[in-house]
């Protein structure tokens, strides 16, 4: 076959977003797939990815990765199979991953892919506990976290992926482990399938109280996702020499300032505490390690990998625009095809 | 001699200050100095040491040390000497170090009391680079801060007495140092008596652009002695992996409600970066270590010890006042009698 006669379907950025993301700051584009070159892949891509850290990417300035620039394909991960190969690495059919954009076929540098083995696990989960999701939980609780067994252990967006991940590696490690998330519904899914000790309900007006009676004597680990005033209340719950991951902020992320600081943040001294921010592309090396015990961990039972589906490429912007809504439970994910595999 | 036709000047608590501390907080009394009993001694406290934690001391609720309650001494550290001793470790003419109070004379529990060697350094010395202050910036820098040779520090509350001796310690080390330091005269002493690479003025209407010039490449270790504004325009310029050391928030002391947090807390993660607090009293065990190596700084003409004096007892509540007006250059002292020793 010649890849000259595909059409390529792209969602590109056409404007920076103020406030929230709104489906006009996309622009949908049809364009003529091209032809992979020495060291390169064409990959028809299966699942488009949808992250909170999308939202930064789309800001103009300076943060831990260059700016999506207008008219540039939206940056995504995804996975994956292979339609074309000119490097010696790939074959035609090979599933793989990597940061394809919103788009359906990809042209990657073979070095930028990675071959995943479809046959052993959903390929949904090589974007979810087996990808960078269950990574960036891995990293930040054992690394950046320092956990140690027996500790108590508060996550918020426990009901994502990466902070589902962060529980039941945490439950795994023998910690009592304690979720934030939006709404009942979450909340009971973070404590019945996922087996977290507690659930708070964000949204709830006690939510001050019920925090605080969920975390008793306080927490050794806050895995922070969302920044706000969820921060200053973990702020308030601190066990000494307690340890905030600084993993995302996606409370703030749509703010049009910069939205407030932890005003808590003085209890650092009085806990003898450290908050410390990590990115996740710094682990690059480590991610085999990640992943083999990860899986160890999914085919064990221990953990679950759980996606949230969204059907069809041109559902992409309200997919986002849901994730930001707190609207889904577990790693979000567009499905482009029925053969993508089930969630 | 008999203590009991002693009488003793006591500035008590008499208020919780809303905002800025006034001089009606305090109480001035008069009372009858008792007899040390087995294991105390008794001490004529020659100087008194001014400082910032002051103001959290006299705050209601949960800190890292209990709040002075009303009526009761201002808590206070200081010097003097051995009056009348009812044990073995001490004798009458001793100089000692402890946390004295704000008044004339003190009864100590021997084992809180700390004998120093007023022979070999002036007794100022020990409250501030051979004491607390030294101390603080030891091992917030080289613990905390985990400063490596040939790195930039930043520090805030430069020509105060734990800022000064921070950027004196890591001048010692090889590092480049920038203080920030409120007005012309101090940034001058900060540079010329004290040896910094450089000073910003905080009170310079063009603080960010001399900030971001001073630290050329951007700082490893921040040491932050004042929170506000100064720690969120410090977040801005960190180096990867940068190192803040949460010390005190002095510019938020007075605030009525807690202030603002760092509105660019997630720089943290930008920059991999961390925030961590600590209080001194966690190193106890180590200030004799901390000590030995600042006084053979010190004698070697390495460091320089600055005590900023404030004469008589009755000037307790104005040299407070003061120094949270930043009037003070060096450690703030108030001298109880002419015998205390030169600055």
């Amino acid at each position: 076959m010649t890849t000259l006669d595909l059409m390529n379907k792209q969602w590109t950025l056409a404007a920076r977003p103020i406030g929230s993301v709104k489906e006009t700051d996309f622009r949908f584009l049809m364009t003529p797939v091209s032809t992979p070159r020495d060291g390169q892949i064409l990959v028809r891509n299966a699942l488009i990815s949808v992250d909170p850290a999308m939202r930064s990417w789309m800001n103009e300035g300076k943060s831990y990765m260059e700016a999506v620039r207008i008219d540039d394909v939206m940056r995504a991960a995804g996975a994956g199979y292979v339609l074309h190969s000119k490097d010696s690495r790939f074959k035609v059919g090979d599933a793989v991953t990597g940061l394809v954009g919103v788009q359906e076929y990809t042209i990657l540098e073979a070095k930028d892919a990675v071959k995943v083995d479809a046959a052993s696990a959903p390929l949904g989960s090589y974007l979810n506990v087996l990808g960078l999701p269950g990574f960036t939980a891995y990293f930040g609780l054992l690394e950046i976290g320092q956990l140690k067994e027996g500790e108590t252990v508060l996550v918020s967006g426990a009901a994502g992926a990466v902070g589902s991940a962060v529980g039941q590696i945490a439950k795994v490690k023998g910690c009592r482990v304690i979720g934030i998330a939006g709404g009942e519904e979450k909340c009971k899914y973070v404590t019945e399938t996922l087996g977290f000790d507690a659930a708070v309900d964000y949204k709830s007006p006690d939510v001050r109280k019920l925090l605080s009676r969920a975390c008793g004597n306080g927490v050794d680990v806050y895995f922070d996702n969302v920044g706000g005033t969820i921060l200053d209340l973990a702020l308030t719950r601190l066990r000494p020499r307690a340890r905030i991951v600084v993993c995302g902020a996606v409370s703030q992320y749509n703010n049009m300032d910069r939205g407030e600081g932890p005003k808590n943040y003085m209890a650092l001294l009085m806990y003898r505490a450290r908050m410390e921010g990590f990115v996740i592309f710094d682990y690059e090396a480590r991610y085999p390690e990640a992943q083999s015990q990860l899986r160890e961990w999914l085919t064990a039972g221990k953990i679950r990998s759980h996606e949230d589906m969204v059907d069809g490429f041109m559902e992409f912007p309200r997919a986002l625009g849901r994730m930001f809504e707190g609207a889904n439970t577990g790693k979000m994910l567009v499905r482009l095809h029925d053969d993508a595999g089930a969630a």
